[in-house]
């Protein structure tokens, strides 16, 4: 296991983590937090370097004090807060700051010196840099890390983060561009969705049950809700957002990749490859996007009692007038024999209603059933659904019929519930950057995304992309706190759907 | 519904419910106090009277005093006190004995009498015969009450419980001795596992989710393990037992009557009728019972810490050297393409470790399966189990495997769990008798048996039974509190089945 | 076997069978040559008579006469012509007649005396009564038949054939009046479509293969389409036809008793009562017609070469301005969990284009096919289908897409086919009289109808029925030898369906 | 289609085909004889040059002597048997005939020299060597003909055809030494048997019909047999042969491949990486080959009545004390959710009783069958199976039960039969090389073996051949003629299979 290979690493090897933008939020609020968390687990190797890296001039202790305070000891930090802050000296003493620009290769040059210095003690020395930047600075920050920093005795990884790219086009490019300097091997891309501990565990709910797998098909299922939904607005800092909107933010990345996960075949084994082929292969078997399957809807503001919200176009980060959708809803089907026919809906936005991730299963009808005449005309509400729900409070749950205790014969539906907090109370589920930053580290490419795999995605969202923004489709607007725009509703109801807003 | 009907029948209509064999146990533990709950709750008809008939003699005070004991406002008598007080009364005050023989027919006509004058005020009298008598004079009761004290004026119904005979024939006497003074129609056979919640939502969970249909069946169900057991012994009232046996007594009926509801295919509606034609196609399909495949098993006493349980020879009232198993488990087939091949088993005993009765239905195992190696040698283990259990404690619920939260990847065994009594704690499960008295009342036959049921029925058992008893086959003795004989395990082993002794 | 069964009847056994209405078309041209056919296979009982009984004065030898020209040895006459006529001999030596009203019980009588002389040398004497006379006589002579001729020292049964009854009302009461002087048992009721070898090749297709189960319900069958179609008219014969209509005449008992046969699950054994359980179960699903689901037609004259094709008005034995359809097509739903929401369409009718009995499987469509785009738009072409033809020339066929052989890749539909013409070419498929005169010697019911089948079929069409006549409506008029009415092709398009009209 | 690619090919473009080996075997049997019938029936490009080479000194014109003998024009010679002449000296014209080694890179030169003049006419230049060369020479013909003679101005690619290695290790290498000179994309992996018009039509089968995937399982086949039987011995040409033995020679590749494309699940597309990429996956979801599960054997010589047919130990060209296998039965088993369970038994074999090459898929036994009196024990004849013969007399059929016609009830297995010779008669059947000629003309790779296909392919036999040949396993002798070793029986009945030698 893991743990085995750590142990394996601490004769003669060392491992340095560069944190590339060490300075920005990402950094301080989720990346240093989860190499802390690993460090106190024992889940670091041996004998390892953090490495922020950064544009700002700063000291060590300025550095080591920018950090320190999102260091927590998740588990036991109640019961021995003493060993708590010993641990986080320890951590501490290990992280050393460089800054440097990001494109700047001898500044890099420097990086690499200082890092040999401590790695020349080790017979193998490797680095994982995590490229924590803005999209602006990405291709020259990789190009210049690798060029001018990459390990000479042990290997190299790169890390990064969407977005990559804003279509085919720039994809190819980006892709080319880092394909120059790094092998396909080295580059580990993060989408932090798939670090989530309910999504690992729906391979193990389809694969390791017999019990779902007969169900998942056509013939039992109706249709499939993949839902995203924020209850606030970008709050002013709309400004990256509003480059990509929220299909390029969302969908075409996080819910897409939940939707292959959850649709794809079986694949050969576990291994990282044989997960992403059958991923892959369910992306190609998708139809095209039909530009009439799509809603777009932009928030404009509202009064509550607490105060104002403002609309997307009040924030002043957001260009004026602009078409940026901050919702989208939209329908998808899989060609192929397993799905052909069934409805994946996909619903994303900001300052909705709830705060909410789910997938929701709809299952069919029971035909010819007994019961059918006790549901009334609510037909749709005794149907069958497996939940399984991402945030927030992660749970699965099945909702199936019984009867209620009495002498009438009166149905209803209950939960048939697993849910992760009363289950695992006491256990510490790992946060997404943990998980995906010791897999980096172990080489378990699993969670991370292929080059072929964003081929394949932007194939699928650039023409539906470049046909909203040629005709100049312009959102419907939204209240803020609402559930979105109608045209959601009537996209639904074209496939038979009916959205579970608010519903458990 | 049910509350409709009984005004309908407020208007110049009474029903008289006669207790025959009033001063029994059963009939002051259940049947009063059942039909206690029932007029407390509003289910009895406007006009109705109680009427205990047994051989005592007793006045009518001694006889409520007799009854009132175990009259209990089961739901909200903390609530209400005075309220439940003056109900009872008001019951009470509806309560009539009348002594006789069982098989007096001049003792039944004054009886007749007594009801007639009553009913005289109404232009619709129907009766209700409980017969609560010993297998002895059971006919007699039958053929007395029919002959000299049926209704003229409305119907007249007769609730029998078993035994209903010993084997085909001594049933064919019974049934046939019945049918010269009663329709089939007027009969109402008990079975009062039949009247409990779970078993009635056995149908509801099979037929209103889409889910369990397409999982029902020898593609998908490895085994289904039928137990009763009981933590106590005879305890001094084994006579009545002896002359029976636990496979007449618990298997050929109750836990029969369970697999066939289980395993019948869909009816053509919730009709009583039609439940019990898909019963009885059931049992015509199961194969004969090979009494290679029958483990039969007596306890002898042990010594524990509170004292000596006695073993079944031990009890006063069972004859010496008595054969009679208080132990037993069987495979059984059912030839059908639904079940072809699947084992079904039953276990039923006495003085056991624990009390529990359930239907637990193993899955098979996932064919080509990702996660074999993650289980290790124990596949077994992680197999689906849907169990539904009657008692204690009714409950539903599905083992499933599911990932434990944490960087390793580790399965774990959950219960998606519909437990009756958190989910409906605040319920009120009605008993068992409750339920079947309001379907007599009411003319629904659905939890009843039909004679034809208990033909088949018999058909199957009475050849193993006689094999067992020509062959003087010696039962295996097993210890008080211990899990049975070991020839159960030897005979689940043959079809690779292991009993669920002690899981959850 | 059966040869067993008669050569059992040899000892001391004897049978007679009377042909009420021997003076009939159908007694001479089917009734005789099936008895004689049986025969002179063998499977008459060594003991026998037959009796020829009608109104019209005829000789013994005038009788003989009139039923030898139909009587033919089937196989190998060519090669025995002597033999043959030989066994023809023999045969008419068995062949008395009597002369007698069909409600007349002294006549009846004077018959049972002459049978009675005969059978007096056996010890036991069977009687078997095939009543084939005009529906106004059928109860008077059934009456007479059974009281003043049953058999004395042997069982009696009565054949008869439809129609039975025009609605529930009707066939109630005469239900009523047989079942006063018969009972169920004694009544066998031929539906002689049942007879036919295909039909019951149905039953061995569907449950002695594994191929056929997991394909026959809703996931794959998208329609059946089940049509009779005749290219003749009623031909100066139309009075009887008037009466009762196409609907009556050939929907709701051969096409429906097909349909039933087809839909029904797998009966518990081969046994009749089991056989027609099922069938009464899946009739019993069925749900209302609705009479928008109904195009009724009424053909009409036209002109072609060979001369003047007379309408159905212009048959002088039909009246004036009759509305009774001589076409009808109807779609049916079976609301079970194998068939809901498939579409059962049937079409019967007269002086249509070709002459055709057959059942037509349309599979659905392949999900997620890898063809789609070698088919074009014909997809529905493509679709499987097993087809089960009953006339002309009976055989089954499965209709599969392959590829034809060469270097492009172009797919073809060819006929997996199993015709009973070429397979089985020197074998003897017998009349369908024959097999159900064996039948109802060995008393063997599967394929006669049980009158709770009856009732059922009857509560099915009776509102349907009712409402055609109450609101009038006219039927479509369409040409001899014509398709059929236009509307049966816009009720067919409202299910997604195209009838298969002319194709193979 | 095709024949638009190819007159698209016309305007200015020319393909060179070199035969390299052209005074080979099977050059002159069925590679010219290919190229020949492509022309004539119009596949060829306009402008074309077919080009033998190999070491003998040949005029031109005992060249096309030397190939003119096997040219026919298959379909309608005898029609237009001058036309057909013409068409041959026509062809004939534009081979050409170039002598050298086949590591001879000077000599390939000359080649190329040849080629060009008469390629400057053309301003694109594709060329396809096809290298019919002992597997001594195979590399060093790729090398020389590549270096020396690849195309300028157009595509080059070469197809090449078994042995690829003996093994895991001789496989890497030969790969690697042709990854050298040849991309991928350049290199045509032939086998023949991918080429058959029925194995092509294996996939159109399963994928363009609804009725076939749904049996496609586990639960539904019972075992898969896959025979290869030659009714011939080595003949006096078993040098070659004895080098490899009948595992390498027929199983490792064309039952193994004709295994994967039957087993495989569906494709993304028809598109030849994606049917590849799924032949892959199956084959690395097999098991590894337990030694145990094979079987080998030998023949040896018998006398019969029209001579003494030899053993294969007296063919002269055999070493002696060879203990090569010329039989093998093995059973293989798919670790995959379709197929967990199922034997796939292959068996190859030569001087057998007779010569087949076949899949057969045996289904399962009919659950609770209502039928399983009328079969007697003979229970496994009546089970259902399909098929799919390649040889001789291409053919696919379904034996299916079903009713004798006559009045008994008797079953009956008949044959839903399509037989490509009769319902094909008037077609023309391609040989398998000018299928594969023209994909590889045309760049269509679906029927060509990719490399890591043949990499999964060796890492599965080749620890089983190894451990065969380092245990010196003997092979277990039988007669010419014979139904080979009976080890073959014991290993099918193992898995409780009955080979189905002799038997349609």
């Amino acid at each position: 296991g893991l743990k085995a290979m750590a142990s394996s690493m601490s004769s003669g090897e060392t491992l340095s983590i560069v944190v590339v933008g060490a300075s920005g939020d990402l950094a301080r609020k989720k990346i240093f937090p989860a190499l802390y968390s690993l460090y106190y687990d024992g889940w670091l190797p041996e004998h390892f370097t953090v490495c922020g890296y950064a544009r700002s001039d700063m000291t060590q202790e300025e550095f080591h004090e920018r950090i320190a305070g999102n260091l927590t000891c998740r588990v036991d930090h109640d019961a021995n807060p003493e060993a708590c802050e010993g641990k986080v000296t320890d951590f501490l003493e290990r992280c050393v700051y460089f800054s440097g620009g990001y494109g700047d290769a001898e500044a890099m040059g420097r990086l690499h010196d200082g890092l040999s210095e401590e790695e020349n003690n080790y017979k193998v020395a490797n680095r994982v840099f995590f490229l924590s930047v803005p999209p602006t600075v990405f291709v020259d920050a990789a190009v210049s890390a690798s060029r001018a920093a990459s390990s000479q005795r042990g290997w190299t990884r790169v890390i990064v983060e969407k977005p990559f790219g804003r279509d085919s086009e720039s994809f190819g490019e980006l892709d080319a561009q880092l394909g120059r300097v790094l092998t396909e091997e080295q580059i580990y891309r993060i989408d932090h969705y798939l670090g989530k501990e309910l999504i690992e565990n729906l391979m193990v709910l389809r694969f390791s049950n017999l019990i779902f797998e007969p169900l998942w098909n056509r013939d039992h299922i109706r249709n499939v809700q993949i839902t995203f939904s924020e209850d606030f607005g970008t709050d002013g800092r709309g400004g990256y957002f509003d480059h990509y909107g929220i299909i390029r933010d969302i969908m075409q990345n996080h819910l897409l990749q939940i939707m292959a996960l959850f649709a794809m075949e079986q694949p050969t084994s576990l291994a990282a490859d044989d997960v992403r082929d059958e991923k892959v292969k369910l992306l190609r078997s998708m139809k095209p996007i039909d530009v009439n399957d799509v809603v777009v809807g932009q928030y404009i503001g509202r009064e509550v009692k607490s105060g104002y919200q403002p609309g997307y176009l009040e924030d002043p980060t957001v260009p004026d007038n602009s078409n940026t959708p901050t919702f989208a809803a939209a329908a998808f089907f899989i060609d192929n024999p397993r799905w052909d026919g069934v409805p994946f809906l996909m619903k994303a936005g900001k300052a909705l209603h709830e705060r909410k991730a789910e997938i929701r299963i709809q299952f069919r009808h029971v035909p010819g059933s007994l019961y059918s005449s006790v549901y009334g005309g609510n037909l749709d509400l005794s149907t069958n659904e497996l939940v399984i729900r991402v945030q927030p409070d992660e749970a699965i749950y099945l909702k199936i019929n019984n009867k209620v205790p009495g002498l009438r014969l009166q149905l209803d539906t209950t939960k048939l519930d697993l849910s992760y907090k009363d289950q695992y109370s006491n256990r510490d589920i790992p946060d997404a950057y943990e998980r995906l930053l010791l897999d980096a580290f172990n080489g378990d490419k699993s969670l991370f995304i292929r080059n072929d795999e964003l081929k394949v995605a932007w194939a699928l969202f650039t023409p539906m992309l470049k046909s909203l923004e040629e005709r100049k489709i312009s959102p419907e607007l939204y209240h803020y706190g609402s559930t979105g725009p109608v045209g959601a509703h009537y996209l639904a109801s074209k496939y038979n759907v009916r959205w579970s807003d608010g519903r458990d």
